[in-house]
């Protein structure tokens, strides 16, 4: 698998591993990680750090042209929020592990010209499955379903 | 003017006295403020710190009802991100102090059956007039444009 996915998972593992909801994600710029992330609702009592927005708060104050040449990596189809995230910073390109466990604003991005490309990769099934089935009320809190 | 919207306002002033870009928010549950934020990019260097998301961050970790009986007051009209997380969280009903700076994804908000209400109000206008003037970069950036 690629290594920036790889990169990903790994943060969702170690967000599991605190006790967290396991979603990962890493910004890559030019080949290099630049902003990597996982959930923090759990560890932080946070309503906005979804893996996605822990790496784009990671990856700091950037100016639009790193943005308009990053792929954004992500262990779960992006909610609403960071695929709002994901559209106001124009990040062109987004790459997703599974979108069985849920299926995020994929349609929006699209629709509004982002590149979005989806692995339904095993391995994230699996993590998300395990945890929702054993977590079912952080996790619908998550995506404002409890 | 309405109470709420001051105390929106009042956090885009309290902002403004730290350096910061002038944008506030509130969240209102049945009448009582459960959150506040302002803007914070430049004071903590935040990449995800727009008004409307600080005020998600300090009401805390909330169950789906409470989001459903809320109100978000904004000073400003709100960005991808922000109106990703009021979608995310099933906010019903958005008041923006105005739109002439910079208008949001208030279609997509309405396309969603968000109610949203513009008050285009003079003094919220002004204030983010004089911000942009005088710092166009950090405003460019704020919103994905530099």
């Amino acid at each position: 698998m690629d290594a920036f996915m790889q990169a990903a998972i790994a943060e969702a593992e170690k967000g599991l591993a605190e006790g967290g909801i396991p979603i990962g994600s890493v910004i890559v710029h030019r080949g290099r990680i630049i902003g990597r992330g996982h959930n923090r609702r759990v560890q932080q009592g946070s309503a906005i750090l979804h893996g996605e927005m822990d790496a784009f708060e990671n990856a700091g104050r950037q100016p639009a042209s790193v943005y308009a040449e990053s792929v954004l990596y992500t262990t779960l189809s992006p909610c609403a929020m960071c695929s709002g995230a994901i559209l106001l910073y124009g990040i062109p390109k987004v790459i997703i592990g599974e979108n069985q466990s849920f299926l995020g604003e994929e349609l929006l991005l699209r629709g509004r010209g982002v590149e979005v490309e989806v692995l339904n990769d095993p391995s994230c099934v699996a993590m998300m499955r395990r945890f929702i089935a054993s977590h079912p009320q952080v996790w619908n809190e998550d995506i404002g379903q409890d």
